[in-house]
């Protein structure tokens, strides 16, 4: 990152985002830093919609690209999540130049699956965290401030409590990390402390999802297992009968990997960043 | 299987059955075959309730292998699908003895987590079709007659069009596959057709789980695909702009897999039995 000022560069890989917001979080960055030189460049590509998605898999590529191989870009932030960012995984890899691999990369939920494809890689700065569009959460502003803190200056509130500089950590979604088991994009998470959350998604999907990736012989190398939160879960019918903690440390058990207790993440506005690998020094 | 004669033992690793099908398809039994002697052995665990399952996994995983093991019956039939069979493959394989191998093994859907685990241990008999579940379903008799006819007589009426003995197939629900991907209960389907189908999944999740089904190396491997009916698609929010045979072929193309055309199998009346492995003499 340039001493002082900053350029981070916004792609939408997955869905779409909204005009507006992208607005607002540059009113936020205005306001919270107006002495610094920051520049929010959210590439057009963020407002184009095709189908489900912020324009078709090669144009999302094309600009994920653009931006991640741009050296005047100190940052790449993920606009949203949604659904999309893992059908790029492959020509994005392909496509990455040298001047990808300095930048922080910063997204989180469907993001999940282009960031496990970069630390495949070996990127050294990727992490979880809020994004533009949590914005459309009430009071979300705090989670764009979070974010922010961590881009500009890898403010230490910014981050999950119990991330370190000890040990390696990763955060995922449940349901996206259960669609890269098995798949050249996987992470090597051997020795991580993985942390997870989930969001609207029945208990006995997640318990599903759970069953698979405790199941994978590679997941079970993590050093052990921090539930975030799960929110917004339908009703299961008939009820499950066990809470997602409850799940968790069922597979836990059954798989031989510890259950670290709880992290402070979740599709909300207390979610916090956990960078991929252990906490690094500036 | 005994000539003339047979015992159909019929368990639920996943969810519940109503007494009342269980008592339907006797009579249906009774009916079609009042000459032969057949005895359809529900197990008690079939109607047993524990949350989401037919009892705990202990329970199901016990009463799954009592009637695997026993050497009196000739044929396991699931009695359902639901959710809850994968949970106990790990037990399942570890209590297995000789006389599981010889046995047929019928089922679909949920039933496809455990049919794999079998077909990573070479069991020669494991197919997927109709269960007594789908009795439910209106002119479900007709599903439940082909499943009869299958393990009784291998009638070729009861079986997928394109099954043959020349090219091994299998027929998985999508998303069940999908949580089976990188697991010790993955089945190498190198050189086999595989035949995929799905019900009340959203498009973006069909995209998702075949995204990453195609994603792994060894699935790569399949001759080809084939795909059976995906029915009761809940809309996609925004639309997904794709039927379920264009994401099909989308992943195909992007993965190297040849696309076959339809398969007639799906969580309906007319599902066709598919033999796991090359269709075999009686």
């Amino acid at each position: 990152m340039r001493r002082g000022g900053m350029v981070i560069g916004i792609v939408a890989p997955a869905s779409r985002l909204e005009p507006a917001l992208a607005e607002r979080t540059q009113e936020i960055a205005r306001r919270l830093y107006p002495d610094r030189a920051l520049e929010l460049r959210f590439h057009p590509q963020c407002f184009l919609s095709a189908g489900h998605f912020a324009g078709d898999d090669d144009t999302r590529a094309r600009a994920f690209l653009e931006v991640a191989n741009d050296e005047n870009v100190d940052a790449v932030w993920f606009a949203r999540g949604g659904y999309g960012s893992g059908r790029l995984s492959e020509r994005v890899l392909a496509g990455l130049t040298a001047g990808a691999g300095g930048k922080t990369y910063l997204g989180y939920s469907d993001a999940g699956a282009l960031l496990a494809a970069l630390y495949t890689r070996g990127f050294q700065w990727l992490a979880h965290g809020p994004v533009p569009a949590d914005l459309r959460r009430e009071g979300g502003e705090a989670a764009v401030k979070r974010a922010l803190a961590f881009l500009l200056d890898r403010a230490p509130e910014a981050l999950e409590p119990t991330v370190s500089a000890a040990v390696p950590t990763a955060a995922f979604n449940i349901t996206v990390l259960s669609h890269l088991v098995g798949t050249p994009w996987q992470p090597d998470l051997t020795g991580h402390v993985l942390m997870l959350e989930e969001v609207s998604e029945q208990m006995y999907r997640i318990d599903r999802a759970l069953m698979h990736i405790t199941g994978n012989p590679a997941i079970r190398r993590v050093a052990g297992i921090r539930l975030g939160r799960c929110s917004a879960i339908p009703p299961n019918e008939p009820d499950f009968g066990q809470t997602a903690e409850e799940v968790v440390r069922h597979w836990c058990e059954a798989s031989g990997i510890p259950y670290l207790g709880p992290a402070d993440i979740g599709h909300d506005i207390d979610n916090k960043v956990v960078p991929f690998g252990p906490l690094r020094p500036t």
